[in-house]
């Protein structure tokens, strides 16, 4: 086995806390003595140990003089747990195989430097883009401090997000929605509009087996979403946010009595101020959102730069019509040259669909 | 090397005929004695010779007690060329591979026979699916003698053909551009309708080095093509149709004076007939048609079940905008249920871009 083997096995511990952990990163460890492995752990949730001590505290045998491996550049200060340099000194590891480095300026190599410096061999950047690509929420929430958005839609392979009458279930098959659910598990929040509470009257909660439901966030800028909604009834199980400009107090009421959040914002152009939005959840340690919403909040989100990340499920099936509806509406762009360019363009087949994974290169050029 | 491995050398020779042996299909052929391969050849172009005698005519020694190895079911009967089964015979051929039968019921099978009545060791249905990929258009016109026809269009990520303005140049990049032009090379004619004349003033030729240019048809119900169109002032270098609904042979004289060809069709609500145009080119031998119209011709085309193939070329970039355009317009369906099904979908990465090509499954649903 080579390093990068032994990397990959922490990679897939790593990803077992995936939907736990944030605003923590996910984090996997394995120790390797004389070719065996003798310890293994991962990051479980956020406030629980991190990987490194997991794989210290359940080794058969003494660590020492083994090698440790890591996903992500191990902690030297303390938070809400002990540095883990510290252990992994104490445990007399002799040699530490890193994947991430820390995305923290004021942390990253730090904790490296401490280790090298007690005569620990440490080797960087093992498997490195993998490790990095699991932790892109965390990477960026570290950095802005703001979400990291994904915006999620189903559409036929003619553009379709409904026929003209409206109707859109279903577009994708049950896989391609299994799949969804995994993701409403994954991503702290889950966020749509207004229409899309009117129209459908959604529950947006997770249904994966032993899966976690996001904090709901819906843009509703006039506040009309029904006290009798869905959303609003399930308030007191399911955390929920209502983003609205309405300041009006009295209004408020009704809903923050039925267990919602009311949170008043500025508007920017006829909605909710977004990026104001994404600061406020930033505060309150959501590190990411899954967008589903409607043609209108899909291009207010990517027209005020909150879009980190598009998932396009494409169905293999054709809805037709000039009326129909398309993922994305408000405005536009005026010319080709201005569009919103994606890169790292990843696609799946999932079951009878597609998925088209894109990161959001560039702000869309603004031609008013 | 096995059996397998010589039918792709016969494919890949095959492959070489592509856009010149139309309304013939594509057939690659390669002899093998004793393990070395001592002739190949392929069907170059209709009117020219078969690939089983082209394969003959090249080898350096007898053929005799050779394997010969061939995409498609030898013919038997007198076309344009003699049976290709005396050749084999004659040349003292063991043993025949075949790939494809012959998909015209009153042939297939027949040219086997001969030869294993003859004590030629026969085997069928090597690399069937290969083979038989190669050659669709070929299989569907001589099922149905109508032409193969493959809706292509470009469209964004979030399904938009055109920006809110009508500007679509360039949705995608130069080599998604020039497989274009080489699709343009490989069918047989290429239709648009007015709309797009009237809008983009194309030409319609295949600007691939070597290439040949399809026949232009124009699908314009009223006659409202511009005499000083780019299409009409070629009409003499290259071959135009203008399908219309108008049958005053006066308006017509203008564009038959310029060399355009002017055939009256029937109107099927508000278009030319186009199951009544595909027949007539079917009659004129054109097996395959790339469309590449707007939203209306599309949908026209989808809703008289004339399509067999979708080509969907999708750009990683996002134009947004309600009022853009996006690649099927017309009524369209009204249920979910009742989408026009697809299939077999592959994907391919063409530099920045993604196509993807489906077969269409069923027809649409009419419900009035």
């Amino acid at each position: 086995m080579k390093d990068s083997d032994y990397m990959h096995m922490a990679l897939e511990l790593a990803k077992r806390g995936q939907g736990w952990t944030a605003p923590n990163p996910m984090v996997g460890a394995v120790i390797v003595k004389s070719g065996r492995v003798i310890g293994q752990g991962y990051h479980r949730r956020c406030g629980g140990l991190h990987a490194e001590r997991e794989a210290l505290a359940c080794c058969g045998e003494s660590p020492e003089g083994a090698t440790l491996y890591v996903t992500l550049e191990p902690c030297c200060h303390d938070g809400r747990q002990p540095p883990c340099t510290d252990a992994i000194l104490e445990a007399g590891i002799s040699r530490v195989v890193v994947g991430s480095d820390d995305p923290n300026p004021l942390v990253g190599g730090k904790g490296l430097c401490i280790l090298r410096r007690r005569g620990v061999e440490v080797e960087t950047g093992v498997v490195k883009q993998e490790c990095d690509a699991l932790n892109q929420v965390f990477f960026h929430f570290m950095k802005t401090r703001r979400p990291y958005v994904v915006m999620k839609y189903a559409m036929t392979l003619d553009g379709k997000t409904a026929t003209r009458t409206g109707a859109s279930r279903w577009i994708t098959g049950e896989e391609a929605r299994r799949r969804v659910h995994q993701d409403r598990h994954r991503y702290s929040a889950i966020m749509t509009g207004i229409g899309t509470v009117l129209a459908d009257n959604p529950l947006l909660t997770c249904r994966m087996e032993g899966g976690r439901n996001p904090v709901r966030v819906i843009c509703d800028t006039r506040l009309r979403t029904p006290l009798d909604s869905k959303i609003v009834r399930t308030a007191r199980e399911v955390p929920t946010i209502l983003a609205t400009a309405c300041g009006d107090v009295l209004r408020h009421a009704p809903y923050e009595k039925a267990g919602c959040r009311v949170w008043t914002l500025p508007e920017r152009e006829g909605h909710v101020d977004l990026p104001a939005l994404m600061e406020r959840l930033g505060g309150e340690n959501i590190d990411s959102v899954l967008l589903e919403g409607g043609g209108t909040l899909n291009w207010a989100a990517l027209e005020s730069g909150t879009v980190q990340k598009v998932q396009a499920y494409v169905a293999s099936k054709l809805f037709g019509g000039t009326t129909a509806k398309s993922p994305i509406g408000g405005l536009g762009v005026g010319l080709p040259d201005q569009a919103v360019q994606l890169k790292n363009t990843m696609i799946t087949r999932i079951g009878e669909d597609f998925l088209l994974e894109s990161e959001v290169a560039a702000d869309v050029y603004r031609d008013g």
